[in-house]
């Protein structure tokens, strides 16, 4: 890990294909808004046209939300040595309420620039930092009190929206909007997402937009209830393994599977360092969790972390553009002795870093002595607050229990605190909790937090199932999304024995990517159900392409089909392996159709009001069986 | 397909090592009933020791339900060409109510075992089949409705307890019983399962215990939402691919990884020389789909159908031993067209082979019309009803609509019938439906066929994750669990796309493990939560071979745990890969409570009463900070 080789840069410079290259049967489309520096960037699939017995149908194509970032663009000439382009650097200026400083102004930043042997691990074009002028507040959540619609806060409706109006005012997608009612628990989704609502959900703290000032490449997203369930996915390096580049790799790798926002976890040398290279190339809001770098600071030792060491790491990661903080400010000194009896203790890490200096001094988590002060550094350049939960439970055992409660109800203090400097904040949950229990976490965290953001690790259901640990905490994922959390952290197949790999990242993403869609499904967020239909239309009518191409994981879908039916040819075929060519439920269904085609009318009229005897009649009869369309 | 190789026997005669090899740290052990012949096999995981300061402190061993037959046990002698031993041969005979004929009394079944060019492929050690003589009931239910506890409702009750009671009774298990309480949406679980507790249910047809006495090899199990839940996986040839050998070895590799029942599916050539094969190396009951094998019999033409070829293979497969027949007699005429507007049409294969049959023939269903025929043939052998769900939703879109309730109706009215002639019934239920109507689906059930135990397919929560709907699916599963479903029938990730190979096999049957532990521990079955308090604190104490050992797919869990750190060494290391041996949060926990145990009192108590600042002042005076234990 400690010294990068020269040939870091080349390494990074070329990212695989497989990384980068678009989606099959996908472009990258960028939808306008009210200025023309607003373009909105989705995914839109191109599907084949149905062919029937009357002749061809078209479909029309399918947007998606797309967090891929530029990356897939091949208009987009990608170069790492020099960042994304800075999207909102325009946005950022012309509210001219901030200033360029002269250079980093926290000592660990300055230390590190000035260090000559860092010189070959550096992102050569760091920007000087910005921070709010003096008396000016610059956060997203100060805006909207204000009742200022801000780019960012018009992208995000853009964004959330994924031309549904469209597609609304087109006849061709009347059958593909069909949808379910969804059951939202008391969210107030509404049937198009404005501005103006993002602006209100933001200003009333239901919502996010991390976009820390200094991290102008972001893509801005939004977290809350009323929204697209989101997921968050973590890379981080730690004593043991990987290095600057693989980070950087795995944030692309993130992306492009649908990761909505990175946590960079790391741990080990250099993460100064690797953060700069992930921010500058990150088009989605990057998460750290500080207390893990003032950990490194002290060499370990929690006892020996003070207030003065973690405000300068506050601001030497502000000023490199983190969009989002977590903090265990929330692991009181009278907490701790309530995990005594637990099965697994504290198991949050930042959490039992806390709960370590607390019993050390016998004094008050100073996160929370100085959280005013912490809010003071936060509002200067717009991060968000994701205030953590470092006494969740570790295994079913500890789920709500006395300990997790008490913390969330000091998050809830805190967040008020938070609000009153309009800093954003999201509240981080559990964990592992049953499935019967998941739900009670929702509610108390909407009642405790005033319905602040909710951000939850899984959770995992059941304890028994480490190698599998991406689905027993996508189980309580989806549910827990589906009762209103707003974004889900996802678990790799590894969680508990090792540290991911690609795949595991990628197994770990699509399983979140299923459990939030089933969340949005089921709360029914407007739209969601249009890709499913899609899919499902195209699998019904045995066009394999689309179906492939409509998928989460349209590679894999793919891979798995040509594993048993590999020809070409079979792309087009009008059945599949499980059944053979002879017998096919799908083909019997057209059958069936086509038989009562030739039949009469309303025997389904009788049917839906109930008029059974009437219905088999019109059957028996040899009536139309089919209404017309 | 067609001609089975001389070299099938050789090839079935020694299953690979990776099928039957024992799980590590685990013995087979044998619970024994009120008789001699009833011993109950489970799998017992010896646990290592926990060091403390204060010496070693000896962990109980965990007692597992054990679906893998003989296969793992080192003591049992396989023989794949004789079959598994007839463990309830000599229940059945006692019973002194049925008779053994000359041969097999369908007409197929009689081509077949005189057709020469077969004899490559038949099982060598077929006995004459058993039938009830005339005027008698040999079904469980019939017993379990005469107030008779057969031994295999002893069987199944001591196989649902896994020696709780035993652990109850013995302190060193006081901690690792402790559990949330569930919530069982109704149900009525036991605290203890007895006898007459499966014989009351099996009575009141809330529970299925599928055992056909022409399959006296298998270890009898249960299924109804008043036990454990169950899950069903399924094997099958199709014709474009698979063979007997390949069947055999499925169906071992099932039952290694937790299937309780299986289905073969086949429809390709010599499924009936499959099926026995199966059959008698079977420890878990064995469901068909008759029809499937009818309608080969008619070379795919379904109206070519009639009910006298279907009643043959009935009955030349309830003489092979089928534990459990799929009949789709609750698709009936006048629903076929309420499948028009449908956005997936009929996806079920037996749906679409009878809804092609009734409108080809203008006739209402001919298994509903001939129901009480059906009941005859049933009750003869003890085959139980699965009612299937012909017009179960192919898509998100489908879900819980008309054709699909109609059904579900006319499967209650079945369920009636069947019950006068006191044949078991279970339900089928779909398929595909959003997470927030999935509770729908079991309510109606219940309501619709009187507590018959449910048996659904997912269901998946959504339809845009090809290759990933094992996980789709796994979501829905774990919830309809929790609501009251009895058996989850398994999804692979190649659903939807082609056929499963021997790890999507495992991938599934591990999903749906957790899906039904998920809901035995939401429904608060007793004793669930041993196994995951047990597992837990093995993580938290880093007995990584005991982790592993408790886990539903040690193997894997070790091989992730070793791609990061291999050494021998690691395996008692205080540490792990995701943090390294230098900052570890359990490691830090520890720290924490050995500060605390040098303290004073009952800070916990204090808080417990709410009482926070005397907690506090505790603490800050340096009092006892943890309870003494």
């Amino acid at each position: 890990m400690s010294a990068i080789p020269q040939d870091f840069v080349k390494q990074t410079a070329r990212l695989s294909d497989e990384i980068t290259q678009p989606f099959p049967g996908s472009r990258k489309i960028h939808v306008p808004g009210s200025r023309t520096d607003i373009q909105v960037p989705m995914r839109e699939v191109t599907l084949a046209s149905t062919q029937t017995s009357a002749g061809t149908e078209d479909n029309p194509p399918i947007t998606l939300y797309d967090t891929s970032g530029p990356y897939t663009d091949p208009e987009a000439s990608i170069d790492l040595m020099k960042g994304l382009p800075a999207l909102r650097e325009v946005w950022i200026q012309e509210r001219d309420n901030t200033e360029q400083l002269e250079g980093p102004s926290s000592e660990f930043g300055r230390a590190r620039a000035d260090d000559p042997e860092l010189a070959s691990l550096r992102f050569e074009h760091i920007r000087a930092p910005r921070r709010a002028r003096p008396g000016h507040n610059i956060t997203q959540m100060h805006y909207a009190r204000q009742g200022i619609v801000t780019p960012e806060m018009e992208f995000v409706a853009i964004r959330e929206n994924c031309r549904l109006q469209e597609m609304r005012a087109d006849p061709r997608y009347a059958a593909l909007l069909r949808q379910h009612p969804g059951e939202s628990f008391g969210a107030h989704i509404p049937e198009v997402i404005t501005p103006e609502f993002v602006r209100d959900e933001v200003a009333a703290g239901r919502a996010v937009i991390p976009a820390n000032i200094n991290h102008p490449e972001l893509e801005p997203m939004i977290i809350g209830r009323n929204f697209r369930v989101k997921i968050n996915t973590n890379i981080g390096n730690s004593s043991l393994t990987s290095s600057i580049s693989e980070e950087v790799e795995k944030l692309v790798w993130s992306c492009r599977w649908g990761g909505d926002t990175l946590m960079d976890l790391s741990t080990g040398k250099n993460i100064h360092e690797t953060r700069e290279w992930v921010l500058r190339n990150s088009p989605v809001p990057i998460g750290t969790v500080p207390i893990y770098q003032a950990l490194e600071k002290v060499a370990g030792k929690a006892e020996d972390l003070t207030w003065e060491l973690f405000r300068d790491t506050l601001i030497e990661q502000a000023e490199q553009g983190v969009d989002y903080f977590t903090i265990h400010a929330g692991v009181l000194l009278r907490y701790v002795p309530l995990t005594a009896q637990r099965l697994t203790g504290i198991v949050s890490r930042g959490g039992s870093i806390m709960a370590k200096w607390c019993l050390a001094h016998h004094e008050e988590n100073f996160l929370y002595t100085h959280f005013e002060d912490i809010c003071e550094i936060m509002k200067a350049y717009d991060v968000a607050f994701s205030l953590g939960d470092g006494l969740r439970p570790g295994s079913l055992a500890d789920a709500n229990d006395a300990a997790q409660f008490a913390e969330l109800e000091t998050l809830g203090e805190l967040t008020r605190i938070a609000w009153e400097h309009d800093v954003q904040v999201m509240i981080e949950g559990p964990g592992h909790v049953p499935l019967h229990r998941v739900k009670e976490n929702v509610e108390k965290e909407l009642a405790d937090c005033f319905e602040a953001p909710f951000y939850t690790l899984g959770p995992l259901v059941t304890d028994v199932a480490p190698a599998y640990d991406h689905i027993t905490s996508g189980i309580g994922a989806a549910n827990i999304g589906w009762y209103g959390t707003a974004m889900l952290c996802y678990v790799t197949p590894k969680e508990h024995l090792g540290l991911p790999d690609k795949e595991d990242v990628r197994d770990g993403i699509i399983t979140y990517r299923i459990a939030a869609h089933a969340a949005d499904l089921a709360k029914g967020f407007p739209g969601a159900q249009v890709r499913d239909n899609a899919l499902s239309k195209a699998r019904f009518e045995f066009r394999w392409q689309d179906q492939f191409n409509l998928s989460l994981d349209p590679e894999r879908a793919r891979v798995f089909h040509d594993e048993t039916l590999p020809k070409e040819s079979h792309k087009v075929a009008h059945f599949c392996s499980m059944c053979g060519p002879h017998f096919c439920s799908m083909k019997i269904t057209q059958d069936v159709r086509d038989y009562a085609a030739q039949q009469g009318v309303s025997a389904q009229e009788a049917l839906e009001k109930g008029m059974q005897d009437k219905a088999v009649e019109f059957v028996e009869k040899g009536g139309k069986v089919y209404r017309e369309v």
